[in-house]
């Protein structure tokens, strides 16, 4: 099984196929911080992290964004006195797609090297 | 009356007042773009800001951090493609303080200079 991280997002179209059970099953497990939420109807990957203090949480939104603006896939980030929520789902088609779980992966590394670097 | 975003943010104790329904009706009308709402029993002062793209929606999220940084006084910021939205509230009484009208005064006035400048 190829690593999430050393896969790019691909265009996405509206025709694109949701995940289905199977690719869930193979693919949740390589990101099993992140919990599927369905919102509106629309299913998301939401992961929590937590930093001592606001300036490290927007520093992390920054990484992330930054990973996203690289992907051309952009999320849902939440910035708090010491907490960032991040949410990946894909707007055209409503739903989980690959490409959210690439991503969730990614922010993960983003995570790991922002704790071994800050 | 003097401009709300002349004023500091005061350091804020448990046992600061909120603000009455007087102090509401004065402070309203100098950031009326503000909807004062109601989350989990925590009133809250919330405003949506639109951009054309994630990458100014990230610019405009720093800009707030670091007028909260400033202020010694942290939002929630929600932060998507072509969207930020900013929530001032004091975690310290669970309630609006006068320092939020403070700082949705302040996002205002940052959010007028991000448009002159970008």
């Amino acid at each position: 099984m190829e690593d999430l991280t050393k896969q790019p997002c691909v265009a996405c179209r509206k025709d694109a196929p949701p995940v289905t059970d199977a690719d869930i099953a193979e693919l949740h497990p390589q990101v099993p911080e992140w919990q599927i939420v369905v919102e509106d109807g629309v299913r998301q990957l939401v992961r929590e992290f937590r930093f001592p203090n606001f300036a490290q949480a927007l520093a992390f939104t920054n990484a992330v964004g930054q990973l996203a603006e690289e992907e051309s896939h952009h999320p849902r980030i939440v910035t708090e006195y010491g907490r960032v929520e991040v949410a990946w789902w894909t707007h055209k088609i409503g739903d989980l797609h690959r490409n959210d779980f690439i991503c969730a992966a990614k922010t993960d590394a983003a995570f790991a090297f922002f704790l071994a670097t800050s």
